[in-house]
């Protein structure tokens, strides 16, 4: 499981960072790749990359600013065209209104798309669980950024030990439907009397992964609520900490806002995007400096920085 | 007066050429400069050279096809971030549809633009001039490309001769009013009788440029109409010459239909653009040496290419 940051600035494009987009590799996990936000350019900044668009069959978008979606019409187009024969349908999750973005552009540019969207337009009584299957669980929770903004909890679900195959046959128990049996947790006795205690050949749970990444947000304790315990946590860091004032009136965070909510979720790892562009360069780097006075394991990312979730 | 190319392929944005979009500048003529079709990532194209946003007071959109118009919302938000205090209202033409698509777009992002747009949506009842001022026409027809495709025709009217005012000394006028009336083409009979004849001083009118700009389209004689006589016609040439039915299939033009058409119309100099994403590289300059075979002044444009009109 990875996360590649496709676009890491505020408001507007620069030569330096992209406006909003994050991918979530799931590719060993559910052979998908989960995208969070779709800014303006996010299909060209994929051509720079080795994602193929198919594998993204799920979007979700933390709010309806124009630097968080105004990528989607054409990466939704290109996608149409890039998987030929190969057409996967798409849930699309995000605030009431993005069903209408999406349409209305594509119906306006006579696009017809050669696969299936599924819309899900959350509204803050969908608060809790909003995706489950057999492995993944998400999460949202609602921010403070003037309109309406989510951000999402994934949760990888804990994964069932694995069954000691060799220490069975040792143990002299004939390959077969036992073996399925034994896996299952099931207890079995053999011809010969003896009884298997199945978890003497199970090894233990493995714990999922959690990721929480955030919408644009002023510091909340939504968040925390949201993030505790995960074991990275996206968070917007638009401004330096002596800005908390102009991040208040802008309704975003600054570094300090950020780590001090990665304390108190006691998340892993702290990863700062939606970077201010008057922070070039090096700036950026004081930025981290910030954070990680409060929060050590704190990181700036960069556009398409890769990070491994262990 | 010069032609900037910021995006030059078809279709898709390609890491060689990103969806179209050309400015021309007329900064000299008018401090001003146009904008025909906003691909998405044109604002990030701009990044990369020298233009102002607000210099551009004039978009004109040839067709609704999302790799022409999905760069809008986000240039016009970016637009108006960047101009600070110097807010300046701009004129949007294209098809019927696309005052929906920019005002959706900036309503369901909560986007309010500090400047005002004047939507001028176009007919093909509107073929014909849509824009005139004291020293520029813009002419509009109808092209062949299965949705409503326009081409535009910018005119600069003759610039009036210039008073040669040394001569005038020379024969004794006495500098003043006399120089005024003389400018303006009116005959003047001096104190001693002298009669200045008015054409003797005033140098020849300078022909102004003409520039035509299609949209995506099949070859059509409508085409030959609006560029006649042009010094600078820029046709679409998606496909190279052989693959004529394919052309005609996706409502699309051959390099060799394109030089076709810029012989027929008699135009000084043939920009070819819009080229499809399967001529990498050098295949690009084939495609410029089956044009120059027909018209010789034919070039293949490549993103950021600027041209000179003279």
């Amino acid at each position: 499981m990875e996360l590649q940051f496709l676009g890491t600035g505020a408001g507007m494009p620069s030569k330096q960072r992209n406006v909003t987009s994050i991918v979530l590799k799931l590719l060993d996990e559910r052979n998908e790749i989960w995208m969070f936000d779709c800014g303006e350019a996010t299909q060209h900044q994929i051509l720079n990359t080795t994602i193929k668009p198919r594998k993204i069959n799920k979007i979700f978008i933390t709010h309806m600013h124009g630097d968080h979606i105004y990528g989607l019409p054409g990466f939704l187009s290109s996608r149409g065209f890039l998987s030929g024969d190969e057409q996967v349908e798409l849930d699309l999750y995000g605030p009431v209104g993005i069903k209408d973005y999406v349409l209305t552009s594509l119906k306006l540019s006579a696009t017809r798309l050669p696969y299936r969207i599924n819309f899900h337009e959350l509204t803050v009584e969908d608060t809790g669980m909003i995706f489950e299957d057999a492995t993944f669980q998400v999460y949202m929770d609602v921010l403070d950024h003037g309109i309406i903004s989510y951000g999402y909890r994934v949760v990888e679900k804990d994964k069932v030990g694995e069954l000691n195959a060799q220490a069975l046959r040792d143990a002299g128990v004939p390959f077969g439907p036992l073996f399925g049996k034994i896996k299952n947790g099931q207890d079995v006795t053999l011809d010969d009397g003896r009884v298997i205690v199945a978890s003497d050949f199970i090894g233990s749970d493995k714990p999922g992964k959690v990721v929480t990444i955030l919408g644009d947000t002023r510091r909340t304790d939504n968040t925390i609520r949201l993030a505790i315990g995960s074991d990275v946590l996206v968070h917007e860091a638009t401004y330096e900490a002596k800005e908390a004032k102009i991040a208040r009136n802008h309704a975003h965070s600054t570094t300090k806002q950020a780590a001090e909510i990665a304390i108190a979720a006691q998340v892993k790892m702290l990863l700062l995007t939606h970077i201010s562009a008057r922070y070039v360069g090096p700036e950026a780097w004081r930025l981290e400096e910030e954070a990680k006075k409060i929060f050590p394991n704190s990181h700036v990312v960069r556009d398409f920085e890769e990070v491994e979730i262990k």
